[in-house]
């Protein structure tokens, strides 16, 4: 029993940035290994963009290891704000739904997540039911639960203060709203990304004023790199792997990251244990392991959480057959080429011949290939894509040309 | 027509603090006379006291000066925030007050207002019944209208931010109630105290914000002081006139102020015209009139406003009854003395004798009396309160004692 319970902490820190009384969190999964009882972990979602990426599949991931201990997930969709419109016509960004639209979108969300999260466990709910019954008087007493300076005191509205960007009044109420939910909810465990904090804390803060039983715990996921490994995953930035993405995309897509991403990726991605990904860490450590093998093993399982067990299989054979034919190595020299290149310069900048004239020779006598086909006109100008060069049976190199 | 929109315009500007958009008063007043049109003046009172006292009435018959000119006066009860509670019990001020004690009191409060306002050029509101219906999305968009930065400039809440004094949020959104009740009431002119200026203002920024035909000017009237002329007028400091009170104490009151704050009074309290009021300055100025004569018709004007026509003439024979029978003439030099004294020695500081021993003969020879009785115990001593010290047929002295 204590040994399952380290466990389950264990498998709920992990990948984690932040946890605000994990006691709490404790207490409630030994609540349900000692008597069966359960505890409500409550995530918030946009109305208006059901559209996930593997970015958010972290905080999911999260919720469904909840599942597996107990707990209930309280998905809940934040239609209330998306619902009211703003009649001053200000704000450019808000974005107005019926109900319809937010039934909607509810579906999308579902279909979405129930590749992650167990039904059976998940309570999908509107806050616009308890808010819009809270009424004049409810949102001012609501809003006598904190002090102008404590709002204040949240980093983008310091920010905005005292750079004297205009910040609304109503903008004090929708972090006050999000804490209500909690006590509406009576959530046990919110959880939500580290720019959160300050919305999060708000339910700890208003569980108590309105006499709570408990105050919620709180877990923050950190924002997941994208592709890139630079820059947060993001649909506008483009280095996102979406979560409808076609199989043999996401299979490429994830391909493509760096070994070092591919790490923290199984940390916040995978379903396997923290032994079994520690396992493989040591098999490409020591050699056991080709790295391009253990990312693959990452992208069929995603694939496969996604389109269905045995689809990842089939990316990885598709993949293999159009980029990866026997007789082209997995790993080759790289050029990047900022604009279109003479096929003759092209060999001689990619290191495989000596000079142009040489260059010319070989694609005379049919030694060039692009792409695996024969290259015969020796004038051939290359534009923008991949291709891979090559110089008789052994000589490789991969060029991009932007 | 010119003349008498002139005239209407200076009596509504008579004792004013601050008038913003006084164009758009002419305007009203123009249209009045012109078309016959009215328009709405609208003024806020706290349903917790209905318990008013002069100070209050500068504004309220400032609401009478306008119901001549075309003003249908809207009187607001502003229950909504009394019926709403604090569950958090933080606000000790806070009153919560049912539907029943709202109605009571908007009947006492009529019965006060209805002495000096025309009840048919009157509509009593109620803004519960807008502000109630305004909801929880409704809030948020009127809280969407204004800036924190801007809810900071607030005299109050500027210094209690700046002096970390906390201030709740639900305190930004009573201004924003205020304003929007004009939005709501279609009010043309907003009448105030210049200490609620800011609130005043919102009403203008919100019916642009709810692109209303028109935004209301704004008429601050001055804080009236107190009997003791230095203070305003407030019950806690119990220099005040209640318009409850009895006529008797209320002459009595009124003569007790300085010819100074007679002045004041007569500005801001009597419904004289301003020509008027100058010829009785210039009265006393020539010495043509006495100033207690022209305290007398204020005392007079004002308590007939509160208790019938002749109630003032009565009040005024009662009082001279009491304290200037004929043989005691109306003025006399007075002395004060901070605790009791012996009266041998009274005579002496109050200068109707000029030794302990000559009083003493005095008194034993029946020469000297108190409030004309005859006093003929020498050892007498004197206690607190005010005595009317008399030697022979002609010398008075009135002495207050603390």
């Amino acid at each position: 029993m204590e040994e399952k319970i380290k466990n389950a902490l264990s498998e709920i820190k992990r990948g984690c940035a932040e946890i605000i009384d994990i006691e709490a969190i404790e207490k409630l999964v030994r609540n349900f290994y000692e008597k069966g009882e359960n505890f409500y972990v409550k995530a918030g979602f946009d109305p208006t963009a059901p559209d996930l990426h593997l970015g958010h599949t972290v905080l999911i991931q999260k919720l469904a290891t909840f599942q597996r201990y107990g707990g209930i997930v309280q998905f809940l969709i934040g239609d209330f704000t998306a619902t009211i419109g703003d009649p001053t016509g200000k704000s450019e960004t808000r974005k107005v739904l019926s109900t319809e639209q937010v039934l909607q979108n509810a579906e999308t969300y579902k279909e979405q997540v129930f590749k992650i999260l167990d039904p059976e466990k998940t309570e999908v709910m509107f806050n616009s039911k308890w808010l819009s019954q809270l009424g004049t008087g409810g949102i001012i007493n609501l809003a006598s639960n904190l002090t102008v300076a404590r709002m204040l005191e949240r980093d983008d509205f310091s920010k905005r203060y005292s750079s004297n960007t205009p910040i609304a009044v109503s903008e004090f109420i929708y972090p006050l709203l999000q804490g209500y939910d909690s006590v509406a909810m009576g959530t046990d465990i919110e959880m939500g990304g580290t720019d959160q904090k300050f919305n999060l804390l708000m339910g700890r803060t208003l569980q108590k004023a309105y006499d709570c039983k408990k105050q919620q715990a709180v877990l923050m996921t950190p924002l997941l790199e994208g592709l890139d490994g630079v820059q947060k995953m993001s649909k506008s930035l483009g280095n996102y792997v979406g979560v409808t993405d076609k199989a043999n995309d996401m299979f490429g897509k994830l391909l493509s990251i760096s070994d070092d991403l591919m790490w923290k990726y199984y940390e916040l991605l995978s379903t396997k244990s923290l032994e079994e990904i520690k396992q493989l860490q040591e098999g490409v450590e020591n050699e056991s392991l080709h790295p391009k093998k253990v990312k693959e093993e990452l992208a069929m399982e995603i694939v496969d959480r996604y389109h269905g067990k045995g689809a990842g299989e089939l990316a990885k054979i598709e993949f293999e057959k159009i980029f990866a034919k026997k007789d082209i190595p997995t790993d080759m020299p790289e050029y990047e080429f900022d604009s279109g290149i003479w096929i003759c310069q092209a060999l001689v900048d990619a290191k495989l011949v000596n000079s142009t004239s040489q260059a010319r020779r070989d694609v005379k006598a049919g030694a060039v290939k692009i792409n695996q086909e024969k290259v015969t006109d020796e004038k051939l100008n290359l534009e923008s894509g991949e291709f891979i060069l090559q110089k008789g049976k052994k000589n490789f190199a991969k060029i991009t040309i932007k």
